[in-house]
Protein backbone atom coordinates (compact mmCIF):
# COMPACT_ATOMS: atom_id res chain seq x y z
CA UNK A 1 0.00 0.00 0.00
CA UNK A 2 1.49 3.23 -0.92
CA UNK A 3 1.06 6.58 -0.61
CA UNK A 4 0.54 7.35 -3.94
CA UNK A 5 -2.87 5.64 -4.20
CA UNK A 6 -5.74 6.81 -3.51
CA UNK A 7 -5.98 9.21 0.06
CA UNK A 8 -7.45 7.30 2.78
CA UNK A 9 -10.34 9.33 4.14
CA UNK A 10 -10.61 8.66 7.97
CA UNK A 11 -6.18 9.98 7.36
CA UNK A 12 -7.87 13.04 4.92
CA UNK A 13 -10.28 14.10 8.11
CA UNK A 14 -7.83 13.89 10.56
CA UNK A 15 -5.58 16.50 8.60
CA UNK A 16 -8.38 18.22 8.12
CA UNK A 17 -9.97 18.24 12.31
CA UNK A 18 -5.99 19.50 13.08
CA UNK A 19 -6.30 22.19 10.39
CA UNK A 20 -9.35 23.38 12.11
CA UNK A 21 -7.63 23.36 15.58
CA UNK A 22 -4.62 24.74 14.48
CA UNK A 23 -6.40 27.82 12.94
CA UNK A 24 -8.90 27.79 15.56
CA UNK A 25 -6.37 28.65 18.49
CA UNK A 26 -4.45 30.53 16.41
CA UNK A 27 -7.42 33.16 15.80
CA UNK A 28 -8.38 32.77 19.43
CA UNK A 29 -5.14 33.60 20.48
CA UNK A 30 -4.35 36.71 17.87
CA UNK A 31 -7.93 38.25 17.67
CA UNK A 32 -9.85 37.04 21.14
CA UNK A 33 -12.52 34.54 21.16
CA UNK A 34 -15.14 37.66 20.52
CA UNK A 35 -13.56 38.36 17.27
CA UNK A 36 -12.98 34.53 15.85
CA UNK A 37 -15.75 33.25 13.61
CA UNK A 38 -16.81 29.58 12.17
CA UNK A 39 -15.92 31.46 8.52
CA UNK A 40 -12.40 32.85 9.98
CA UNK A 41 -11.69 29.50 11.09
CA UNK A 42 -12.83 27.70 8.19
CA UNK A 43 -10.48 30.26 5.94
CA UNK A 44 -7.61 29.85 7.65
CA UNK A 45 -7.86 25.92 8.10
CA UNK A 46 -8.35 25.66 4.26
CA UNK A 47 -11.51 23.89 4.76
CA UNK A 48 -15.30 25.10 3.97
CA UNK A 49 -17.45 26.31 6.26
CA UNK A 50 -19.70 22.99 5.91
CA UNK A 51 -16.96 21.06 7.39
CA UNK A 52 -16.99 22.52 10.03
CA UNK A 53 -20.70 22.72 10.75
CA UNK A 54 -20.74 18.85 9.75
CA UNK A 55 -18.56 18.03 13.02
CA UNK A 56 -19.31 20.92 15.49
CA UNK A 57 -22.62 22.77 16.55
CA UNK A 58 -20.76 26.03 17.50
CA UNK A 59 -17.98 28.40 17.39
CA UNK A 60 -17.71 27.60 21.03
CA UNK A 61 -17.83 23.89 20.79
CA UNK A 62 -14.95 23.72 18.26
CA UNK A 63 -12.90 26.02 20.61
CA UNK A 64 -13.47 23.70 23.20
CA UNK A 65 -12.29 20.35 21.09
CA UNK A 66 -9.46 22.47 20.27
CA UNK A 67 -8.52 23.25 23.61
CA UNK A 68 -9.12 19.52 25.01
CA UNK A 69 -6.85 18.31 22.47
CA UNK A 70 -4.50 21.15 22.52
CA UNK A 71 -4.62 20.15 26.64
CA UNK A 72 -4.21 16.21 26.25
CA UNK A 73 -1.22 16.96 23.60
CA UNK A 74 0.63 19.29 26.44
CA UNK A 75 0.07 15.65 29.16
CA UNK A 76 1.36 13.05 26.27
CA UNK A 77 4.08 15.55 26.07
CA UNK A 78 4.61 15.82 29.70
CA UNK A 79 5.08 11.72 29.74
CA UNK A 80 1.24 10.57 30.42
CA UNK A 81 0.03 7.88 28.49
CA UNK A 82 -3.10 8.48 26.05
CA UNK A 83 -6.12 8.99 28.38
CA UNK A 84 -4.19 8.62 31.59
CA UNK A 85 -6.09 10.88 34.12
CA UNK A 86 -4.38 10.15 37.58
CA UNK A 87 -1.60 11.59 38.80
CA UNK A 88 1.22 9.70 39.88
CA UNK A 89 1.12 7.68 43.11
CA UNK A 90 4.80 6.92 43.93
CA UNK A 91 3.49 6.28 47.88
CA UNK A 92 5.52 10.00 48.03
CA UNK A 93 2.64 12.93 47.86
CA UNK A 94 5.10 15.65 48.22
CA UNK A 95 7.30 14.21 45.12
CA UNK A 96 4.39 13.50 42.85
CA UNK A 97 2.36 17.30 43.84
CA UNK A 98 5.61 18.57 42.82
CA UNK A 99 6.16 16.57 40.02
CA UNK A 100 2.59 17.51 38.40
CA UNK A 101 2.75 21.34 39.62
CA UNK A 102 6.03 21.67 37.95
CA UNK A 103 4.97 20.29 34.50
CA UNK A 104 1.95 22.81 35.18
CA UNK A 105 4.40 25.77 35.02
CA UNK A 106 5.80 24.38 31.80
CA UNK A 107 2.79 23.96 30.67
CA UNK A 108 1.79 27.82 31.54
CA UNK A 109 5.29 29.26 30.29
CA UNK A 110 4.83 27.62 27.40
CA UNK A 111 3.47 30.20 24.27
CA UNK A 112 1.36 27.89 22.19
CA UNK A 113 -0.76 27.35 25.65
CA UNK A 114 -0.13 30.28 27.17
CA UNK A 115 -1.93 32.55 24.96
CA UNK A 116 -4.77 30.55 24.16
CA UNK A 117 -5.17 29.57 27.63
CA UNK A 118 -5.98 32.90 28.57
CA UNK A 119 -7.93 33.57 25.83
CA UNK A 120 -10.10 30.91 26.88
CA UNK A 121 -9.85 32.27 30.63
CA UNK A 122 -10.37 35.62 29.71
CA UNK A 123 -13.58 34.88 27.64
CA UNK A 124 -15.28 32.44 30.34
CA UNK A 125 -15.09 34.80 33.56
CA UNK A 126 -17.31 37.37 31.65
CA UNK A 127 -19.11 34.72 29.11
CA UNK A 128 -20.91 32.65 31.64
CA UNK A 129 -22.21 30.49 29.79
CA UNK A 130 -18.98 29.44 28.05
CA UNK A 131 -17.27 29.54 31.44
CA UNK A 132 -19.35 27.01 32.31
CA UNK A 133 -18.54 24.84 29.61
CA UNK A 134 -14.65 24.87 29.93
CA UNK A 135 -15.05 24.65 33.83
CA UNK A 136 -16.69 21.19 33.04
CA UNK A 137 -14.71 20.43 30.22
CA UNK A 138 -11.25 20.99 31.42
CA UNK A 139 -11.22 22.24 34.34
CA UNK A 140 -12.73 20.26 36.67
CA UNK A 141 -11.66 16.93 35.63
CA UNK A 142 -8.23 18.61 36.23
CA UNK A 143 -9.18 19.54 39.72
CA UNK A 144 -10.86 16.04 40.25
CA UNK A 145 -7.60 14.71 39.63
CA UNK A 146 -6.11 15.97 42.29
CA UNK A 147 -8.71 15.41 44.85
CA UNK A 148 -8.25 11.56 44.47
CA UNK A 149 -4.73 11.81 44.93
CA UNK A 150 -4.95 13.62 47.96
CA UNK A 151 -8.33 11.67 48.94
CA UNK A 152 -6.27 8.02 48.34
CA UNK A 153 -2.88 9.61 50.35
CA UNK A 154 -5.73 10.42 53.28
CA UNK A 155 -6.74 6.58 53.32
CA UNK A 156 -3.56 5.71 53.80
CA UNK A 157 -2.63 8.15 56.44
CA UNK A 158 -0.41 10.61 54.97
CA UNK A 159 -2.52 13.42 55.02
CA UNK A 160 -4.25 15.17 58.24
CA UNK A 161 -7.84 12.92 58.51
CA UNK A 162 -9.14 16.78 59.08
CA UNK A 163 -8.43 17.50 55.11
CA UNK A 164 -10.88 18.47 52.99
CA UNK A 165 -9.50 16.60 49.46
CA UNK A 166 -11.13 19.67 47.59
CA UNK A 167 -9.87 22.49 49.46
CA UNK A 168 -6.52 20.92 49.44
CA UNK A 169 -6.92 21.05 45.63
CA UNK A 170 -7.66 24.36 45.21
CA UNK A 171 -4.72 25.27 47.39
CA UNK A 172 -2.42 23.77 44.77
CA UNK A 173 -4.08 24.81 42.26
CA UNK A 174 -5.76 28.07 43.03
CA UNK A 175 -2.18 30.33 43.48
CA UNK A 176 -0.66 28.59 40.81
CA UNK A 177 -3.52 29.74 38.52
CA UNK A 178 -4.08 33.14 39.69
CA UNK A 179 0.20 34.26 39.83
CA UNK A 180 -0.11 32.99 36.09
CA UNK A 181 -3.31 34.79 35.34
CA UNK A 182 -2.13 38.29 36.98
CA UNK A 183 1.51 37.73 36.37
CA UNK A 184 2.40 38.62 40.23
CA UNK A 185 5.62 36.70 39.98
CA UNK A 186 7.56 34.13 38.56
CA UNK A 187 6.26 31.07 37.18
CA UNK A 188 9.12 28.81 38.38
CA UNK A 189 9.50 25.24 39.38
CA UNK A 190 11.46 26.69 42.92
CA UNK A 191 7.66 28.43 43.21
CA UNK A 192 5.67 25.34 42.35
CA UNK A 193 8.18 23.09 44.97
CA UNK A 194 7.38 26.02 47.59
CA UNK A 195 3.97 25.63 47.29
CA UNK A 196 3.47 22.32 47.76
CA UNK A 197 5.89 22.69 51.21
CA UNK A 198 3.58 25.39 52.50
CA UNK A 199 0.82 23.46 51.42
CA UNK A 200 1.68 20.22 52.96
CA UNK A 201 3.56 21.75 56.15
CA UNK A 202 0.76 24.71 56.87
CA UNK A 203 1.44 27.85 58.40
CA UNK A 204 1.08 27.17 62.33
CA UNK A 205 3.76 26.26 64.39
CA UNK A 206 4.28 22.46 64.81
CA UNK B 1 -24.16 79.79 53.20
CA UNK B 2 -27.07 78.51 51.55
CA UNK B 3 -27.25 75.41 49.04
CA UNK B 4 -29.10 78.23 46.98
CA UNK B 5 -26.07 80.17 46.57
CA UNK B 6 -23.54 79.94 43.48
CA UNK B 7 -22.54 76.02 43.22
CA UNK B 8 -19.47 74.92 44.46
CA UNK B 9 -17.04 73.86 41.77
CA UNK B 10 -15.29 71.83 43.97
CA UNK B 11 -18.59 69.67 44.64
CA UNK B 12 -19.59 69.84 41.08
CA UNK B 13 -16.15 68.25 40.03
CA UNK B 14 -17.01 65.86 42.66
CA UNK B 15 -20.39 64.82 41.26
CA UNK B 16 -18.69 64.44 37.75
CA UNK B 17 -15.92 62.57 38.99
CA UNK B 18 -18.12 60.24 40.28
CA UNK B 19 -20.88 60.32 37.04
CA UNK B 20 -17.40 59.38 34.82
CA UNK B 21 -16.40 56.57 37.33
CA UNK B 22 -20.31 55.16 37.36
CA UNK B 23 -20.41 55.69 33.61
CA UNK B 24 -17.21 53.77 33.49
CA UNK B 25 -18.17 50.72 35.69
CA UNK B 26 -21.52 50.20 33.66
CA UNK B 27 -20.32 50.59 30.66
CA UNK B 28 -17.89 48.00 30.93
CA UNK B 29 -19.83 45.22 32.81
CA UNK B 30 -22.04 45.62 29.98
CA UNK B 31 -20.21 45.32 26.98
CA UNK B 32 -16.69 44.53 27.93
CA UNK B 33 -13.73 46.50 28.13
CA UNK B 34 -12.51 46.10 24.05
CA UNK B 35 -16.22 48.40 22.93
CA UNK B 36 -16.19 50.53 26.19
CA UNK B 37 -15.09 54.04 24.94
CA UNK B 38 -14.13 57.46 26.01
CA UNK B 39 -16.90 59.30 23.85
CA UNK B 40 -19.35 56.24 25.62
CA UNK B 41 -18.31 57.00 29.08
CA UNK B 42 -18.52 60.89 28.79
CA UNK B 43 -22.33 60.73 26.99
CA UNK B 44 -23.34 58.09 29.85
CA UNK B 45 -21.29 60.43 32.14
CA UNK B 46 -23.52 63.86 31.05
CA UNK B 47 -20.04 65.06 30.62
CA UNK B 48 -17.95 66.78 27.68
CA UNK B 49 -15.12 64.45 26.36
CA UNK B 50 -12.90 67.08 26.81
CA UNK B 51 -13.50 66.75 31.33
CA UNK B 52 -13.02 63.42 30.69
CA UNK B 53 -9.26 64.23 29.07
CA UNK B 54 -8.86 66.94 30.97
CA UNK B 55 -8.33 64.41 34.34
CA UNK B 56 -7.49 61.10 32.37
CA UNK B 57 -5.08 60.77 29.95
CA UNK B 58 -7.00 57.18 28.63
CA UNK B 59 -10.08 55.04 28.47
CA UNK B 60 -7.44 52.47 30.64
CA UNK B 61 -6.54 55.43 32.68
CA UNK B 62 -9.97 56.31 33.74
CA UNK B 63 -11.29 52.56 34.14
CA UNK B 64 -8.10 51.97 36.75
CA UNK B 65 -8.86 55.18 38.48
CA UNK B 66 -13.46 53.75 38.78
CA UNK B 67 -12.01 50.03 40.21
CA UNK B 68 -9.46 51.90 42.45
CA UNK B 69 -12.55 54.37 43.90
CA UNK B 70 -14.64 51.00 43.65
CA UNK B 71 -12.30 49.16 46.32
CA UNK B 72 -12.21 51.80 48.52
CA UNK B 73 -15.80 52.33 48.29
CA UNK B 74 -15.95 48.17 49.18
CA UNK B 75 -13.11 48.39 52.15
CA UNK B 76 -15.64 50.98 53.58
CA UNK B 77 -18.45 49.46 53.34
CA UNK B 78 -16.57 46.22 55.41
CA UNK B 79 -15.99 48.80 57.96
CA UNK B 80 -12.61 49.55 57.26
CA UNK B 81 -11.40 53.19 57.98
CA UNK B 82 -10.48 56.13 54.94
CA UNK B 83 -6.91 54.65 53.44
CA UNK B 84 -6.93 51.85 56.06
CA UNK B 85 -4.87 49.46 54.13
CA UNK B 86 -3.85 47.13 57.40
CA UNK B 87 -5.22 43.62 57.99
CA UNK B 88 -6.92 43.54 61.84
CA UNK B 89 -4.74 42.31 63.74
CA UNK B 90 -6.07 41.47 67.25
CA UNK B 91 -3.56 38.85 67.98
CA UNK B 92 -5.62 35.76 66.46
CA UNK B 93 -4.54 35.37 63.10
CA UNK B 94 -6.61 32.39 62.31
CA UNK B 95 -9.78 34.93 63.31
CA UNK B 96 -8.48 38.05 61.46
CA UNK B 97 -7.88 35.83 57.82
CA UNK B 98 -11.56 34.24 58.84
CA UNK B 99 -12.95 37.97 58.89
CA UNK B 100 -10.89 39.19 55.84
CA UNK B 101 -11.54 36.44 53.55
CA UNK B 102 -15.28 36.55 54.43
CA UNK B 103 -15.71 40.05 53.20
CA UNK B 104 -13.47 39.76 50.23
CA UNK B 105 -16.30 36.48 49.82
CA UNK B 106 -19.03 39.62 50.41
CA UNK B 107 -18.06 41.65 47.54
CA UNK B 108 -17.00 39.34 44.95
CA UNK B 109 -20.47 37.62 45.52
CA UNK B 110 -21.93 41.28 44.93
CA UNK B 111 -22.51 42.34 41.54
CA UNK B 112 -21.53 45.61 41.91
CA UNK B 113 -18.06 44.67 42.19
CA UNK B 114 -18.63 41.34 40.64
CA UNK B 115 -19.06 41.86 37.11
CA UNK B 116 -16.46 45.27 36.72
CA UNK B 117 -14.17 42.90 38.25
CA UNK B 118 -14.31 39.86 35.86
CA UNK B 119 -14.16 42.50 32.98
CA UNK B 120 -11.17 44.07 34.28
CA UNK B 121 -9.90 40.80 34.78
CA UNK B 122 -10.20 39.33 31.56
CA UNK B 123 -8.77 42.58 29.66
CA UNK B 124 -5.59 42.04 31.95
CA UNK B 125 -5.23 38.40 31.94
CA UNK B 126 -4.98 38.99 27.91
CA UNK B 127 -3.56 42.49 27.56
CA UNK B 128 -0.07 42.36 29.14
CA UNK B 129 0.10 46.62 29.63
CA UNK B 130 -3.55 47.00 31.49
CA UNK B 131 -2.81 43.63 33.09
CA UNK B 132 0.48 45.16 34.68
CA UNK B 133 -1.70 48.13 35.58
CA UNK B 134 -4.48 46.73 37.09
CA UNK B 135 -2.15 44.43 39.40
CA UNK B 136 0.35 47.21 40.31
CA UNK B 137 -2.38 49.03 41.41
CA UNK B 138 -4.87 47.01 42.84
CA UNK B 139 -3.82 43.36 43.52
CA UNK B 140 -0.11 43.68 44.21
CA UNK B 141 -1.10 46.49 47.06
CA UNK B 142 -3.80 43.56 48.54
CA UNK B 143 -1.52 40.95 48.40
CA UNK B 144 1.14 43.11 50.35
CA UNK B 145 -1.39 43.64 52.97
CA UNK B 146 -1.55 39.68 53.64
CA UNK B 147 1.91 39.44 53.11
CA UNK B 148 2.70 42.26 56.00
CA UNK B 149 0.26 40.37 58.23
CA UNK B 150 1.58 37.08 58.18
CA UNK B 151 5.36 38.40 58.41
CA UNK B 152 4.49 40.30 62.03
CA UNK B 153 2.93 36.69 63.19
CA UNK B 154 5.58 34.68 62.43
CA UNK B 155 7.65 37.54 64.20
CA UNK B 156 5.86 37.19 66.97
CA UNK B 157 6.15 33.29 67.03
CA UNK B 158 2.52 32.56 65.73
CA UNK B 159 3.79 31.20 62.20
CA UNK B 160 6.42 28.58 61.41
CA UNK B 161 9.76 30.19 60.94
CA UNK B 162 9.99 28.56 57.89
CA UNK B 163 6.74 30.24 56.18
CA UNK B 164 7.22 32.26 53.29
CA UNK B 165 4.61 35.33 54.03
CA UNK B 166 3.89 35.86 49.89
CA UNK B 167 3.36 32.42 49.53
CA UNK B 168 1.49 32.05 52.20
CA UNK B 169 -0.43 34.95 51.26
CA UNK B 170 -1.28 33.16 47.49
CA UNK B 171 -2.26 29.97 49.27
CA UNK B 172 -5.10 32.10 50.72
CA UNK B 173 -6.22 34.81 48.53
CA UNK B 174 -5.20 32.08 44.90
CA UNK B 175 -7.78 29.73 45.80
CA UNK B 176 -10.74 31.88 46.61
CA UNK B 177 -10.22 33.94 43.16
CA UNK B 178 -9.63 30.66 40.97
CA UNK B 179 -12.99 29.87 42.67
CA UNK B 180 -14.77 33.15 41.56
CA UNK B 181 -13.45 33.39 38.20
CA UNK B 182 -13.91 30.15 37.16
CA UNK B 183 -17.03 29.50 39.56
CA UNK B 184 -16.10 25.82 40.03
CA UNK B 185 -17.77 25.73 43.83
CA UNK B 186 -19.64 27.89 45.45
CA UNK B 187 -18.46 31.06 47.51
CA UNK B 188 -19.37 31.31 51.27
CA UNK B 189 -18.05 31.99 54.79
CA UNK B 190 -17.87 28.82 55.20
CA UNK B 191 -15.40 28.38 52.06
CA UNK B 192 -13.58 30.89 53.65
CA UNK B 193 -13.49 29.53 56.88
CA UNK B 194 -11.72 26.18 55.40
CA UNK B 195 -9.75 27.98 53.33
CA UNK B 196 -8.26 29.56 56.25
CA UNK B 197 -8.22 26.24 58.72
CA UNK B 198 -6.63 24.30 55.65
CA UNK B 199 -3.30 26.58 55.09
CA UNK B 200 -2.90 27.00 59.08
CA UNK B 201 -3.14 23.36 59.44
CA UNK B 202 -1.68 22.36 56.61
CA UNK B 203 -2.11 18.42 54.59
CA UNK B 204 0.32 16.67 56.64
CA UNK B 205 -0.52 14.48 59.90
CA UNK B 206 0.48 16.02 62.93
Amino acid sequence: MSDAKAPDPSRRSERSRRAVFDAALALVTETGYARTTVEGIAARAGVGKQTIYRWWPSKAAVLLDAFLDLSARAAAEAGAAPGETELPDSGDLAADLRHVLRATVDELNDPRYDAPTRALAAEGATDPELGARFTAALLEPQLQVFARRIEAARAAGRVDPATDPRIATELLVGPLHHRWLHRTGPLTHAYADALVDHALRGLAPR
